[in-house]
């Protein structure tokens, strides 16, 4: 049998697995998004292109897809949808950071988590996020997403007050080498307490955010 | 002059500004210290060995060392105590992982927080950990600390309620690589969600932990 | 002449020499499966793509092709088939890594070992291994299949009593640098004694643990 | 407590936990050398320099030490030695190599294998290898050792009718890597099958060449 | 002959040829300063420990050092000091990359530039940044030193109306690499046009600032 | 809202934001540069291929296309040009390096510089750059442009009395691991003062050109 | 002018400016070609793939291709063809190398060498190579050409009473990165003097080859 | 047995094996440099600090020591010195790269040839290299040593009509990772046809030109 569905997650770590897209058959995907949405309130898969998810599909008519962050979702209308209290802020540097941003806005979202979104406002112009301060004050977690040399995490969790989880992307060229630069500049940001996930991890970082706000 | 204290920082993030002591003469950690400890509960210095120490007390008799923790802190004892509801869990594979697990033990005690310490509970026997995983229920939030291929992470990843943070060490030799294999490890597991910092920063592991309980 | 076979390869390591696919015409691999079937009792080449397959079919109508391991084979009707005693357990951590784990599995079987195959029982959900290790402990030599941080090969060593095989497998994205984390996770396992193959080498574990069984 | 000792490992993996001597006090080696040689015919530490071992012995007089090896040892005299059917061949390439392939040689032979030691075969000089094949033959199970460019372990392999186990050694300079040119060398070996384990792991490779004889 | 002194250097660049110490003997450096300085009006050597200095101060009794440069300098009584217009602002993050800014600092000054220091205004409290601008605004072209994450660079180079060299240091640990992940940091800065020199490299910053004054 | 863009920024730095073209659609750079070209003499877009370069002329009709450069520039008509006084000279090694030195050349030229070039000039035939260099002192400030081992950088550093900023570019194949060699050369070039740019990074050396040409 | 030829080079050092085809159009490499035919018996191209051939024939009729090796060339028939007195040998390890070595046979015949080609006798087994010394004995200098862990040039490094060269090659996969694993073995080589180019360089081999039988 | 001597050394390559110092007691190198020199003209060791040579030649009294190359070297005085028709130059960039030119000089004297020396006379004066071309025309092969960039190899071997090997050094600090930058930019070079050995090998570098002497 090629899954091995992990039914217990959910009430071990508060969410049910999630799919992974790359490296299955479209078949696979909506087979396990059917099984898991049977016990779950939302079953999502991620890293699903448009074409997948026309697949996908084609053989569960009720998936979502939300295109931007490439995530197919499948609601159990039998079940009361997640909730849970708390806002997670999510800040990315710039316009080619979208996709990985509402990765994790998206994720948070399916959580059952109210999300405050701030795009584009990387260091370049820093009066941009000097001037949206009040704005990330509402939050109760924040997810920095930015590539290149992923300064904003640093700036962020300088003037933070609440958690913050930083995702370096692959955004960049060069000496990015596929976004080590931005991962190794947040791991090493002279702000203390910075948690960082995964390259391109949006994913993830909803994750953390939401696990944060069950605190 | 050689130090612009960051004298806003316990408004801004709740904790004061910590000392990073490598590269510091013991003149400039114990002014530091001092200056830190007028307006804050206490003031920290991280990476001091013990003649370092000894140099910091000659000047403020009043420092206190951790000494496997490598911490110096100085109490003022006209403010009230740091006080953080709730549970940190610091969980480490090895006995040579001690030193990172008893900074980021210590460092989460500083900031008022509860601690509890769960030592030599690496893979290599998982028995050890799974017949600790009771304990491990209390805390609010986990600390993972791992050198070697780090695995100690995912496990308590894919078992625990609350949030993950992990802490590759340097422990470990050769293809090791000073504490990069087990730092991939963590960036790239398989449980969702851990938020991962520096190699052996037991320190921000604690800070981050201690915002969660913020939270 | 494009290559020099290596006939005596059988006679000397026990196994003949294998054509590897990559950056060879059809109408060579065909021509060396030929040649190689002729005093063999099988005959086979890896990461052969189904395209690839249909082509050196077109010459070599005899050939079967075993598509998710992606390997060629070519049986000698006129030799025995080849047979060692003892039984290779293939355990894979995702289902994404399923294609390494088959090749593990064919070229097992192939060489003439008895083949256990445990899939996606990684180790964010490791119930799933706990519950199967009745099953495991059929095996005489086990090969452990996974991406990400591979975590599986260390909780698998930990409890194994056979020899434990460890193949990384380019599983992952981001700081998985096409499976160097996992593979610097294998060579640091805590547990000690796992035997480690290049990333994504199902066939080179096979073959190690086919020589095992041989002792 | 700094030691959570893994008393069950024997019975699970054939052999007890093996203290690793970085990053422990020399009292702490003592007490878990002392524990475990409670109920095991042998108990050992590796990586142990002269200093240490002798600060050992003034807590725990009848330790024994293997100084090229850099192993000590605690046999406890009212358990029967062990003891597996089988002989370990142990190859190394250069005479800088022999504390990692002496490491590999004891570890064997504590484990109770018979062992076969072929020291300084290089590559540079191959008849050295070639002329000594008749006595490679008695063993059931090689250990290759070797530093610079690790050829050693492809020619052997290509030339073994038994399982081949590779440890790559940090003995080289400049575009070496402590290791690095060597380890990927054996990954990436043409003949193939050969199980590679950490940088100067002679330890590992002897588990595993144990475990293997166990089969 | 040890030397070819490039004696045209000064005619060719602006500048004579300064001595790296490192792998030099003390009578090296001595004789080389001692020619340098009969046709210049300074001569000077970068990265000179205490204790080498006064070594040479044996041979050289003129020379002058300064310790937290750690730079030698013999001036030429002879000729007029160096001169150049304007002003070079020297940036650091934290205390511990004093000394590589300072090799700004006195390298630019031994150019005959003007320079402001501005010391520990690291991104983790960016107000002491934001309070100190309007002192930039003096500069003429601005040297940024950071270690850790080297965020300031980025920072800087939004705000600056001047060029903006960027001096990535070695302060750090862990994933930090010896000053690697401040490098690409700054390699990929978000600000346009910030020009980097190699890390902990304060001397060829200045050399470089000191150029552009001259345009 | 997809770009918060910087309108301060040509106040700030004497140069309007440019728009990044990986990773964002046609629409958005249209939109981009039509905002940028109302307060500005020009808009200028990088690493644009002509079939976005014939959609962003469908929205944005009088928008121009620099080929080799892979520029898209809108100019405002109501605004006088930029104008910068001095020289900028743009050398180049090979080739193959051309569209990363026409980025610099135009670049240069959109923000009002005199633009000197010199292709083709590498030191495998040193005499072509030798005879050339009379032309180079026109320049006031040099971009050095260069794949390979970069050795044109440190040839001209040592040679030129004018600034100089080296581009490593990603020309090479094998252990030239995508422009990391010539980015390292350039780093760690023997004459003294480089300012070195992200591989392929012709856009950013002449941001910085520009800037110095202004102090 | 997108290319200033060095028309000294073959006075200089004997053969002349080869062009290096990625990143050119065909027009350019057509029209380098008659020009550098114009006073060399021969001009070359190297890295032409038969679509790009087909693209220079039809400006260049006269053009030559040798497919396997991806190498253009134009003969002049008014001038001798080149001439060495002395044999190079050419010995690969794997079918997949034969691109590469071909370019180092072909480009050596071009400079008017004798060529020995002797290929597919990789190390797995060794006997294809031992059995063919004395073929290798005709050769004057060897160029060894090899993929994976590059082990033939230790091995023939150790038994070659001539200059060898190594050339690493690409072929290989997961752990070789690319060929970084064979260069850094050919680096290592326990084989004393050894020469290595850069990966895949067959042509530079050639070339190194040509210019020692010309001492 | 420590070490098996490679007596065929001399008779297959041209040159009896030489002693690699690191690694080896002052016991065992005498042992060997004995051993060496009874059937040899000359037996060598390298990388041998001044307190080790002292020790060697408490048992060894006619040991030889070059100190700056580092090498030991025994003579037996029944057999003539070795001799190889031809001169080798060896270039070297900058003062401190002298240790390891010197070990190639020193070593290729011992082979027998003459041998031209031309000290620091890097790229960044380049008319030190340019007033001295005469002088290198009467080597038969070029040694060029150079750390930082190691450009001097490409100017070297644009300019030359003899093989050229290149030898990078650990010269260097930051980015220059140990020799790696220099190491890059050899096997980079765009003078077409270097033949590079490892960082800091000289010693290599030698053994190469005097094969390339004797063909
Ligand atoms: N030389 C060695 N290399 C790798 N692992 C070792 C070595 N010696 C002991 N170990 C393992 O290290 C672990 C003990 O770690 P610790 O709890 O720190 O003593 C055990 O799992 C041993 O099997
Ligand atoms: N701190 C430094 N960092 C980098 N290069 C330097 C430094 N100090 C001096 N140099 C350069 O090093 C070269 C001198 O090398 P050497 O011939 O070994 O003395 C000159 O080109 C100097 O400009
Ligand atoms: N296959 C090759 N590998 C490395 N260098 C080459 C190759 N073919 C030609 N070259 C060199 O590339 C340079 C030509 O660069 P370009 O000016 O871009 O044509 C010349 O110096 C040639 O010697
Ligand atoms: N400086 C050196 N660099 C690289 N290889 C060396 C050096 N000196 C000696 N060797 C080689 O090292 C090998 C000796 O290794 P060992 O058996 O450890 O003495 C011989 O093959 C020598 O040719
Ligand atoms: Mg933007
Ligand atoms: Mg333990
Ligand atoms: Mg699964
Ligand atoms: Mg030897
Ligand atoms: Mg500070
Ligand atoms: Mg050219
Ligand atoms: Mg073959
Ligand atoms: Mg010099």
């Amino acid at each position: 049998d090629f899954a091995k569905l992990d039914h217990h997650r959910a009430l071990r770590t508060g969410f049910p697995e999630v799919v992974w897209g790359p490296g299955k058959t479209f078949e696979q995907i909506a087979a396990i998004l059917a099984r898991l949405s049977e016990h779950n309130s939302v079953a999502m898969a991620t890293r699903i292109d448009p074409a997948t998810f026309e697949q996908v599909r084609g053989r569960l008519p009720e998936v979502r897809y939300y295109s931007q962050a490439r995530i197919c979702a499948v609601f159990n209308p039998r079940l009361p949808p997640n909730q849970i209290a708390g806002c997670v802020g999510v800040v990315s540097a710039g316009t080619a950071d979208l996709p990985v941003a509402d990765e994790a806005a998206v994720t948070a979202e399916l959580c059952g988590a109210e999300v405050l979104r701030l795009w584009d406002v990387g260091v370049a112009g820093i009066h941009r996020l000097l001037s949206n301060l009040s704005a990330l004050e509402q939050a109760d977690v924040l997810v920095v997403v930015a590539g290149m040399e992923g300064a904003l995490a640093s700036v962020v969790g300088g003037l933070a007050r609440v958690p913050v989880i930083a995702v370096p992307t692959s955004v960049g060229y060069g000496a990015h080498f596929g976004g080590l630069a931005a991962l190794l500049a947040m791991l090493n940001s002279c702000a203390p307490g910075i948690g960082v996930v995964n390259i391109d991890n949006g994913f993830g970082a909803a994750m953390l955010a939401a696990q944060i706000l069950r605190v």
